[in-house]
């Protein structure tokens, strides 16, 4: 299951999620345009069932199980985004999702989770204990593992979106997704790709978590890199297939700093008045970091989520 | 121009902006269907250009001059979203804009409609002196002035968001709008009217600045209120015509605390992902506060507009 989809899977992907998610609108702003010298076509996924751009992959990877596999449950460890939508999607085909969450966890999260209908099971903060946590329900439930990214079905799953932006915004120049363990990078490319190989393709990715750009640079996975970043959607590092797939599609990596990501959260919220949350902001931060590359151009950009604690902005 | 617009002009008016204004999005979320017990489809006028859907009305006013009349330039008071629409719509035909603006108004707002090409008039924070500024203005330039609801044009650009909405969500059996000086509610209930006389409609009004709903329940225009509301777009005192088109389509005022407002506010960016200003979470509010009246039903929730500073969120 960690491989990478092909072109046809991501087809596939669609079709299989097509009657539980959101075709999401695509909006512009013509002060972003403005701002940047680009043509702007933001894809809202902020907009997706559950707030984010993970349902189309734990909805993919939901719907591909046979009834014997599904009778079992699935089972994944995630505090964020893909623990509830793996929850939501489970509900679709009313099955048992567990979840896997570390201790500290946000509790509004969590109580997300729960009234999504999975059963959490609590580890100690670390990979191991979430690792040992997930390997003990499987074999107590049989229920099925799905990875945040390093999943083939998740991979096609979110490559759905390409397909989507393809419609609603024909004749892209570049697309910039963000990359934390590359998921959705990886099956963006591959669905993209597969549509026009001549669209050019990005990935942004916080300066304090950018084990993929170091890896493309190094020409092989660097898994030394201690993510330090605001952007909590992009701490995982980047998958060996998810890797894989960013180079095969020529994936260029545009690192943006913290600070730049937080002022271009503000004009996300502010010019195209959409909830986004700071992850998703990398994809204009990394725009208005290299102005020059993208002047002119028609731009595709994923806006990956918007569940944020409105509570604690970071300005 | 203070007479009411009939169905034709609405739908003349539809195609005089349609080369300029956004057919803005109709958004849905599940769980503030679950949370009202309703369907509720939201009509996102805080992505129409200039983050209102003022722009709607400022833009059928200046498209409906002649050439004569264009070439003197068009001129208003409002130091909120209506001078700001006027300024982009006079930008779209090349025509000079004047607003006068109140002292002490926000910066921020003054800037943006600066930016759009408009010349400020700064005058005492009084109606008296807003008028007097603008009848100085008219005199010396021979602009044609734009009233911010009093006004046939603009009460006739603003009913084209029903026109919209019908298209986008057919069958609704309710629309609610806010209601301040009115030109959003009765333009609205005449283009709704038009094309489906059984349609119920609401306004959800601030309890701080009831007068529509205290002169609808006395049978006259109630003038004596003293607006007292966090929702700054709705402290006008409904205009006299806009009033017998609350009255002759039987549309009923919802009133709303402030706190309510708010509430549906958060609401608003945590559940639906936008950025709206606290004037337009009065149509949630309303629903949340009479569910039975809604129950079951398919409701067009008007969401007027999104220019909100993000550095004094009220909660």
């Amino acid at each position: 299951m960690d491989a990478l989809p092909d072109f046809e899977q991501i087809l596939d992907a669609a079709a299989r999620i097509a009657p539980y998610a959101s075709v999401t609108p695509v909006l512009r702003s013509a002060a972003l345009d403005a701002l940047s010298g680009a043509e702007l076509h933001f894809k809202c996924e902020n907009l997706q069932r559950g707030g984010a751009f993970k349902f189309r992959g734990a909805c993919n990877a939901v719907w591909s199980l046979d009834d014997a596999q599904a009778a079992r449950g699935v089972v994944t460890h995630s505090s964020g985004n893909h623990g509830n939508a793996l929850a939501l999607a489970a509900a679709t085909r009313g099955i048992a999702a567990h979840v896997v969450v570390p201790e500290g966890a946000v509790r509004a999260k969590l109580a997300a989770i729960e009234r999504a209908g999975a059963t959490l099971h609590r580890c100690a903060p670390t990979q191991a204990a979430r690792e040992a946590m997930c390997a003990e329900v499987q074999r107590a439930t049989g229920a099925e593992l799905v990875h945040p990214y390093a999943d083939s079905r998740v991979m096609a799953g979110q490559g759905t979106l390409a397909l989507e932006l393809a419609r609603q915004a024909p004749g892209l120049d570049a697309l910039v997704t963000p990359v934390g363990g590359g998921g959705l990078a990886s099956g963006v490319a591959i669905a993209a790709h597969g549509l026009d190989p001549a669209l050019t393709l990005f990935a942004a990715e916080p300066l304090g978590a950018d084990d993929a750009a170091q890896s493309l640079m190094q020409g092989a996975r660097v898994t030394t890199v201690v993510p330090d970043t605001i952007c909590d959607g992009l701490r995982a590092l980047v998958g060996k297939h998810n890797l894989d797939a960013l180079h095969m599609h020529r994936v260029e990596v545009i690192t943006v700093s913290d600070a730049e990501t937080v002022a271009a959260m503000r004009l996300l919220w502010s010019e195209l008045k959409q909830v986004v949350e700071v992850s998703s902001a990398t994809v204009l931060a990394a725009i208005l970091k290299q102005p020059r590359r993208f002047a002119g151009k028609r731009v595709g950009m994923v806006l990956t989520g918007g569940n944020v604690d409105l509570d604690a902005l970071p300005w």
